[in-house]
């Protein structure tokens, strides 16, 4: 064995958030639907839906995001060694978003920028996340930054799956000396062949989605994720006190790719069914379901009903403030579980999240899953500052945000459909409701070349 | 900082290359095309193409090359760690070819399997190796091997560009204690938004082309990334009687991305521009070019003759011969430059090939590109000869091939063009001229799930 240098604290110093600035209000949706009330707000748990008109693309939704990571931080693009994105919305089979974004490097004349596209569903950020940490401990390092982005634009045809579209980016600055550092060491990894949502039909902006199976995957991959990650957890994250044994105790928040938020506090009792499994005795109020299977009960509603009231306090303390952006701005597909970490963030002070542990679930359809956790800094001024700082006007973004009519959303949504794929064209959407700093497409040529243009950020 | 590990050696252990059983004769599809004799055999410098019916995708490919590593190298599924797959043959939007590949895994009861699908063009095989490499080098590294796969179909419209194209796979075992090592911290990477090529019409597998901004960005790219690469190299691996001074002198073979094979070689006379611009005095009978710029001499008729015959001698023995899968099979684009590796290797002795040190020039259009290098280890019997033996029947296999007429290779296509989106869809294409060991599609149902067999290998 040689001795190399893994620089100390890798992992996340700040992140960027970036979500449309219309959204379609859930209640509202219901009745435009006629569907019964409270089916998309209580029944999946989501409140509003962010969109994109015709003037946005994965290309126009990562630049802006990136360049505002850059700009709000008072980075210069030459401090950037590294630079992917993680996305499922693909409009070129070749030409990745990454290679687009070197627009934003230009005039640094940087152009030694590592990192190209990642994709598996939702899971594609996580990959781009892990391979930038890699990179930082490996010898490929040349000391300077990294950035992750994660993004899409997720859309359904009209029908039950409509509600649960949603959209945006997160980059996120990957580097030593982190605000959130991932735990070493310790991770789960599932990946399975499964045709639980795919996009075949490469003509459509929509998947292929077959739902019963796309949770029972996700609960599936869960308990796999969950087995392996609390083994390599035990030793290392859990004191002698607790008997080395990591449970639902074992960290302050938990984390998880939400195409909904009710699948999400169905996840979290699925945790609780674990670690009951695996220590019944510690659970007496539960002791009826001692011989349950994890395996087949992915749809049984005696275990669900028992675990979701079990699991409920911890759900509210540890999981439920974490669905915030993800209950006003809907699936963003591979931002989803960053938008739960961006949330965990903002929803707390300085002093309040300093050395809190999050363990994170993220879960690609098709299907790729990984469960990791990321420690936060006890260096509160000089690093923790910057990171809380970097979420600290969400809440005023998405206060700031536009209502759209449940039929301007539908035409939108029509207009998208009939043309995300044509070239030459040129976009008919409103410039003027973008959120200053925005990038947006002008056009795109015969050749299917895409030009875009960024709104100005309001004068002082 | 803090003390990680690296492990030693790490790099490429093994290799496996899948190219088709079919392949078109390119004289005969010169007479066939009606271009002029010689028009793609001297002109392109390529004698042979290899395409896939519509038996074969690009899961297919990867499920063929994945397979054959694993049993060849008598590995098995629970030794892998991660796999990745480097491609621009997207035939889904969300789900992974990885997530495919994961149906090998089954048996093995392996889902722990870090990695996903990794896109630019030619260059995200390129893209998963450094990944892989990375990984391994990390705090994510749990001690398992890696599988890093790199592969295409390469397809063009009826026209200039047809015979252009190619098919393959390359599936590489990454690990330490490797056969070729990669050359830590010595990389040059640029990377730059152009549209030179790129798929921008879903429904076709054919690019959109722009030949020649392509050609000017495959150049320009190779002059920054040897601009970085040999900043680097300089000092770390020129020994100070070379005046710490890396040259075309420097490594025992430039292995290049071959789109063409032609294009190679005006490559390794641009390398040599660059070696005499940095050090005009070397070069006395090169000194009436001492004034030219790299940056608008890409078409400079003179500039390329005098640097082809120049670098004549050095492209005979350091580039010509690794040529050879990409002269015999065609452009298969992410494995072409790792076709070149697996030239290099399987045109070596044992003992030739002992501590020899090769660079490589990753180009992927759009545009992602990086130039870096393996060292042969010196350890012949435990580890090169693993490596030399993977290698081994490459001859034989291209020998054993089928040769396909053009108007059948035309019906192919043709074939290929009106279904390859199709579904449902039952292949026509015959199974009985594959490989033994080739998996191949078997139906695409109404869902578009693709169903795959495996042509049994020959009994005993």
């Amino acid at each position: 064995m040689s001795v190399g240098v893994w620089p100390q604290d890798v992992g996340i110093i700040a992140m960027e958030v970036y979500f449309p600035s219309q959204y379609v209000d859930q209640s509202e949706l219901e009745t435009f639907d006629g569907a019964s009330a409270g089916k998309y707000t209580v029944g999946l748990g989501q409140a509003r839906m962010g969109f994109c008109t015709d003037r946005e693309d994965i290309n126009s939704l990562c630049l802006t995001v990136v360049q505002r990571l850059v700009e709000r931080n008072g980075l210069s693009y030459e401090e950037i060694g590294r630079l992917e994105v993680g996305t499922e919305t693909i409009i070129d089979k070749s030409k990745s978003v990454k290679t687009v974004l070197m627009q934003l490097f230009d005039k640094s004349g940087n152009t030694n920028v590592e990192g190209v596209d990642t994709t598996n569903a939702c899971y594609g950020g996580t990959a781009a996340l892990f391979n930038a940490i890699n990179w930082i401990e490996s010898s490929s390092w040349d000391g300077r930054l990294a950035i992750v982005v994660a993004a899409d634009i997720a859309v359904y045809a009209t029908g039950s799956a409509r509600p649960t579209g949603g959209a945006g980016a997160i980059a996120m600055l990957i580097g030593p000396n982190a605000a959130l550092v991932i735990e070493r060491g310790i991770r789960g990894t599932h990946m399975q062949h499964a045709y639980d949502f795919y996009k075949p039909d490469m003509l459509s902006e929509y998947p292929t989605v077959d739902g019963k199976l796309s949770i029972e995957c996700y609960l599936n991959a869960l308990d796999k994720c969950y087995s392996i990650f609390r083994k390599k957890a035990d030793d290392k994250l859990c004191p002698v006190k607790n008997g080395h044994r990591f449970t639902l105790n074992s960290a302050d928040a938990f984390l998880f790719h939400s195409p909904y938020c009710k699948l999400v506090q169905k996840s979290l009792a699925r945790l609780l069914l674990n670690d009951f499994l695996s220590n019944p005795d510690k659970y007496p109020d539960l002791a009826a379901f001692k011989d349950v299977q994890l395996t087949n009960t992915y749809f049984d509603r005696d275990v669900e009903v028992a675990f979701m009231a079990a699991s409920k306090a911890i759900f509210e303390s540890k999981t439920l403030p974490y669905l915030w952006l993800a209950n006003q701005v809907g699936n963003m597909y591979t931002p989803s579980l960053y938008g739960g970490l961006a949330s965990f963030v903002a929803r707390h002070t300085l002093t309040e999240i300093k050395e809190k542990r999050a363990v994170l679930f993220s879960y690609g359809s098709g299907l790729a899953s990984s469960m990791f956790a990321f420690r936060a800094s006890d260096r509160v001024d000089s690093v923790l500052s910057r990171l809380v700082d970097s979420c600290a006007d969400l809440a005023q973004r998405l206060d700031s945000r536009q209502k759209v009519s449940p039929a301007d959303f539908a035409s939108a949504m029509k207009l998208r459909e009939e043309t995300h794929h044509l070239a030459p064209y040129i976009p008919s959407g409103s410039v003027d409701c973008l959120f200053p700093g925005t990038w947006y497409l002008v056009q795109v040529d015969d050749k299917h070349r895409r030009k875009y243009e960024c709104v100005p950020l309001a004068s002082n």
